[in-house]
């Protein structure tokens, strides 16, 4: 296994650079990919990054092409990374279960560390993407591995959340889209970490987005979280739940902006049409 | 038959409106799908159009999601059309040919009549879209017929040149990003031409976007054009040509603005890169 990242494509997007990388991933023990997205002052030395989590059967292309991100990254300085969202290929393809279906196993990796067999060997998602794939992305691009935000849509708006949540430090901004913010509640959730984490609810708690917060004794982000929801999303009732977060942030004093968007659905047109006021909001802090 | 399309999707997007649409069309003899976008400001009355045709193996969804079009198109108060690149479906896949290849038959209607058969039969793209298409969303929806403005990417920048070419004063204002710019001269241009329009190359040209131009007496576009081409773009020698349009251009003393831009490639990240310039151009002429 070599450290440096393969780069299997690359374009030219917004001044910028973008590019679709391959790197051997200890930490799950496959080849993982993922995408980044560097902007024009990268040029001139590291910039801030934010990286974006993507939902169910999405991967790292899913957010580069369907987002229309990167012109106002291109303009703030920010570069984006996204990583795809679970373990792929015929190592895993294989274990029964994995692409049965949507909404576990391949492409829905749910940025967590996998506990029970045979997920735990290769579904790793948590510690690929804090322990390995931020520390390469700084050490092999210019990008400054002390200021990066979190973000993500759906599922990955669950892992933005979680994430920023279980590594404090680690992230500078938090925002998501339409997040799953109360997995141990939702059909989407139990049926996810009754796989990954099995039977034992309590354990579960340590990745949902509410218990976490409500376990703050202050503000871990005390510029502010910004969530975006549509009215419209045939998820909302019941797998987002975003009150539940609400009420969790209220508790522990988190500042925190929850607009919901009236006729706005749960797909990329919603995601389109609200990510410059995300990318706005971890610009403001990381360059703050 | 019905005349009314049906909306198949529905989105919110950028405070407009984006609808997925099929209609019974009579010019090809099969349903056909479009996509249009409305922006806020068609709540108030019919707003000016741009049609975008789309490029080989793409289809009616391929603009909407891919190129980050709808955010300037909401501010500029335009509406965005987008038809799908052919006919589909069982009727039409069981031709002989039909699938065989990406770049004839199924998504590569090239935006022409077929004069051969069996594609004459339903592959009448050319009359779909400025005989029944355009009226249709006139009447239904709240565009003014008027006031319509096209571009496209390769193969749907061929469309773009040689409908607004074809069809004088149908179109207000017209751009093209990477198009195919002389098709008898290239692959792509051949294979398509010689089994739509059949041996005769001399019936070709009505169809080259360069030999159009070359033959006006004046300007047909004395607001200018707009073409942007990518320089690493991989079918720029082989398959694109800009220079025999450029120089048709100069001929007819059309104003053409022939941007090449060092590093961009033929894909999506390259129209996104640069679509606000061409929605800014066709607002100016269309919204002037």
């Amino acid at each position: 296994m070599t450290d440096s990242p393969k780069t299997l494509s690359e374009h030219r997007c917004f001044g910028g650079t973008l590019r679709f990388l391959e790197h051997d991933a200890r930490t799950i023990g496959l080849p993982m990919r993922f995408s980044v997205f560097l902007p024009p002052q990268a040029a001139n030395g590291p910039v801030p990054a934010v990286m974006y989590l993507a939902g169910l059967t999405c991967n790292e292309e899913t957010f580069m092409v369907k987002a229309g991100a990167q012109r106002l990254a291109a303009e703030l300085g920010l570069a984006l990374i996204a990583p795809d969202t679970s373990p792929r290929g015929p190592a895993v393809e294989e274990i029964e279960g994995a692409t049965a279906s949507w909404d576990f196993g391949v492409g829905a990796g749910f940025y967590l560390d996998a506990t029970e067999a045979p997920w735990s060997r290769h579904w790793r998602m948590e510690s690929w993407i804090v322990d390995e794939l931020l520390p390469l992305v700084a050490r092999h691009l210019p990008i400054d591995g002390e200021r990066i935000g979190v973000f993500g849509h759906s599922m990955g708006g669950h892992g933005a959340l979680t994430l920023a949540l279980r590594h404090p430090g680690r992230f500078r901004s938090l925002s998501a889209l339409a997040p799953i913010c109360a997995p141990t509640r939702c059909p989407w959730g139990e049926k996810a970490f009754g796989g990954y984490l099995g039977t034992d609810r309590a354990r579960w708690l340590a990745h949902d987005a509410s218990a976490l917060m409500q376990a703050q004794a202050k503000a871990p982000y005390p510029r502010g979280i910004l969530i975006d929801q549509g009215l419209a999303d045939k998820f909302l009732a019941d797998q987002l739940h975003p009150q539940h977060f609400e009420a969790a942030c209220a508790q522990a004093g988190q500042p925190l902006t929850l607009r919901r968007h009236a006729g706005y659905d749960h797909g990329y047109y919603f995601v389109q049409s609200f990510v410059a006021d995300h990318l706005a909001h971890h610009g403001n802090v990381l360059r703050g």
